[in-house]
C-alpha cells in the first residue's frame, strides 16, 4: 500500500485511519452479519450511526436546541435553490454577497427563485478576495445574508463573520468543521461532504427551526427543511453509508480536538504562504488578509510552467494540484485530512522546481 | 466472518464478491495511491468508473440513443416533484395509477405542481394488486402516465407494461434490473438504488432525451434533466462511491446475466409462494396475478404470531423479515443479491413455525 499525498479540492483525502476502519468492517459490520451498507436505515446497527453524527456534530459545533442537524442529499448545489425555496418568501428580499464561483452560483440559483440583493461584489477581482463586513450593502427587513465561508476556487476565506439582524446563512462547503466558530449565530449553515467531512453524496445542513416554518405550504415534502427536521433526516432512505463515514471522520475530529485541528490547519496553510511568499517564482492569487486555510491558490510566470509544475509533482506523488478548471494556476487543498508531511513535501518540490526552472 | 440472511427491503443485501472488491480496493485504488471516495470526480480513475456505470447501464437494458443514463442524488422521492416540474406543463394533465404507497407517495408531491387524473385506483385494495391495463381511463393528450412497477412495501408488482400515447414514466426502485424489458418503450424510469442497484444515496434515472427539453426556463439547473444529461451527471460532484458500488453491481448482473438473474429470481420467489400456498396458516397478501418476485409479502392469523415469527426467524440468522411499520406483516425482499440458500433456509423455518406454532 503506497498512499501519495492527494490535494484534491473535492473529494479530498480523509484521514487513513478513517479508511482503514471501514475497510475492516466490510463485510460484517459490528457483528451485525451484514456490511454497514446493506443494514436497514431503521435498524439498529444504523440508527446508532446516525444518532452518533447528530450528537457528534451537535457537540464539535457546541449547538444549541434552537438549531437542528440535517444529513440532506443533492450537495451544497441542491441548497442553493432550497434555501431561497423555503427561507425568501413572496415579495422579500434576500442580500447575496459576491466573493467568486461558488457564491455566483448560489446567487444565479437565487435570482430564479425570488428577489435578490447583492450587498458586496468582489467576485470578479484579482487578487481574489471576501468582501468586508463594512462594505455591506444590506437590505432592511433582508429575508437573510448569504455567504460563501470560504471560496474553494478563488482561495478566499472570510476570517469572521459579519453580525447581522437578517439571518446569516452561509455555504461552507470548503470550511466546516475545519475551525472553531460561533454557529449558533447562524440561520442556516450548509456543506458538501467531499471537502472536510466524508465522500461525495451528502450536504450537511445545520438550520435554526424556527426558519423552516417560512417555507410555503406547497412546497414538495422533499424540499422542505421542515420535513428532514421532523424525520431527523429520515424521511427517505438516507445516503446511509456517507453518514457512517461523516460519523467516522467527526469521531476523529473530535480526537483530534477541533481548536487543535485548526492549529493545524493555520500552520500548514502558513507553510505553503510562507514559500509562495519566499520567493518572486510564485504570485499568491488571494490578497493576504483573505487566504484560506483550506485552498491555497496561486500562479507561476506563465501556463506552460504551471503544467509543468502540476505534472512534476504528480510524478512525485503530489497529486491534484492543478487549479480549477474554470481559473488555472496551481491549488493546493488542504483539509483537515491533509497530513503535514505532504505540506512539507510540497514546500520541497517548489523549491526544487524553482532552482531547476527558474 | 458470518454473513446472515438479509431479508432488508433496502438497504438490502449487496453481493458479497462486490463487498469484497470494494474491501480489497481500500486504500488504494487500483495503484493510485487513494481510495475511490478520495478520487477527484474529474480525474481519470473515477472517470473510467462513471463511464463504465453508465455502459453498463445502456447495455443491461439495451438502450437507443434517444435515452440518457442519469446518476442523481435524492432517493426515489425527489424524483416524485422532480418529474412534474420538468415533463408537465401549465394547464397540461398527467395520468397517475395508484397501486399502493408508493404511487400514493408520487402522486401526493405531483398534485402539489400541477393537474393530476388517477388513471386507476386500487391503491387501498386488499388482497394487493396493481392496475390491468384495460381498467385505466387515460386522459387524451396527458403529459405522461405514472406507475410504480413494484410497489415495495405491499408487494404488488406489473408483469408487463401498458402501451400508452403519452410518454410512460415508472418508479422502478425495487425491480429496476431484476428482469429483461423493453426500456426504450419508456419515457422516464428512476430507481432508487438500495434495492437492486447498490448502497442508498444514488437514483438511476433514464429519461428520454427529448422530454427533458419541456422544462420551463427558470426551474433551477440542478432540478432540470437537461443539466445532467448535458453534463453527463458531472454537473455538481456526484456521489462517486455509490456509483463506483453501483458499477460493480452492474459489472455482476452483466457477469450472471440479466436472463439467468430473472430465471432466478422467478425460482426464489415461486419457492416462497409455493410454501405459503402450501399452507393455511399463511396467507400472501398480494393477488396472485400481480405477486412480486421481489417482495414477497404475507399475513400469520395474529399479530403476536407474526412477531413471534419475526423474532424467532432473526435468532436463526433470518434477518430484516418484518412488514413495512405502516402495514404490518411478513415481508421477505428477496433482490437479485439474495442467494437461493437463504430462501431454501425461510422455507425451512416458516415449516418447523407451522409445526410449533400451528
Amino acid at each position: 500500500m503506497s498512499r501519495v499525498f492527494n490535494f484534491s479540492a473535492g473529494p479530498a483525502t480523509l484521514p487513513l485511519e478513517v479508511i482503514e476502519e471501514i475497510q475492516r468492517d466490510l463485510p460484517d459490520y459490528a457483528g451485525s452479519g451484514m456490511s454497514i451498507m446493506e443494514s436497514s436505515h431503521r435498524g439498529k446497527e444504523y440508527s446508532a450511526v446516525h444518532d452518533e453524527a447528530v450528537a457528534n456534530t451537535k457537540e464539535l459545533l457546541q449547538l444549541d436546541d434552537d438549531h437542528a442537524v440535517l444529513f440532506m442529499q443533492g450537495g451544497a448545489s441542491t441548497q442553493f435553490p432550497l434555501i431561497p425555496m423555503n427561507l425568501l418568501g413572496a415579495g422579500q428580499t434576500a442580500d447575496y454577497t459576491n466573493s467568486g464561483t461558488w457564491a455566483g452560483k448560489a446567487i444565479k440559483e437565487a435570482k430564479l427563485l425570488g428577489n435578490v440583493n447583492i450587498a458586496a461584489d468582489c467576485g470578479k477581482e484579482i487578487p481574489t478576495r471576501v468582501p468586508t463586513e463594512s462594505e455591506l450593502q444590506l437590505t432592511p427587513g433582508a429575508a437573510y445574508l448569504h455567504i460563501t465561508s470560504n471560496e474553494t476556487i478563488s482561495g478566499a476565506q472570510w476570517k469572521s463573520f459579519p453580525k447581522t439582524e437578517a439571518p446569516l446563512v452561509a455555504d461552507m462547503s470548503s470550511d466546516m468543521l475545519s475551525r472553531p466558530f460561533d454557529a449558533n449565530q447562524f440561520g442556516l449553515i450548509y456543506a458538501g461532504a467531499q471537502k472536510n467531512l466524508g465522500p461525495a453524496g451528502m450536504a450537511l445542513v445545520v438550520i435554526r427551526k424556527d426558519l423552516a416554518d417560512r417555507a410555503p405550504e406547497n412546497l414538495p415534502s422533499i424540499f422542505k427543511y421542515k420535513t428532514h427536521i421532523e424525520a431527523n433526516s429520515l424521511y427517505n432512505t438516507c445516503p446511509c453509508f456517507t453518514i457512517y463515514t461523516y460519523m467516522l471522520v467527526t469521531r476523529w475530529i473530535k480526537k483530534m480536538g477541533l481548536n487543535a485541528l485548526y492549529q493545524q490547519n493555520i500552520d500548514k496553510a502558513g507553510k505553503l504562504y510562507a514559500a509562495i511568499d519566499g520567493s518572486d517564482f510564485y504570485k499568491g492569487t488571494a490578497v493576504q488578509e483573505c487566504r484560506s486555510d483550506m485552498n491555497v491558490t496561486w500562479r507561476l510566470t506563465n501556463e506552460d510552467l504551471e503544467s509543468k509544475f502540476i505534472a512534476d509533482a504528480a510524478e512525485q506523488g503530489l497529486k491534484g494540484l492543478k487549479g480549477h478548471r474554470s481559473v488555472g494556476g496551481v491549488r493546493a487543498s488542504i483539509y483537515n485530512a491533509f497530513p503535514t508531511a505532504g505540506i512539507d513535501a510540497l514546500v520541497s518540490f517548489m523549491q526544487e522546481f524553482e532552482r531547476a526552472n527558474g
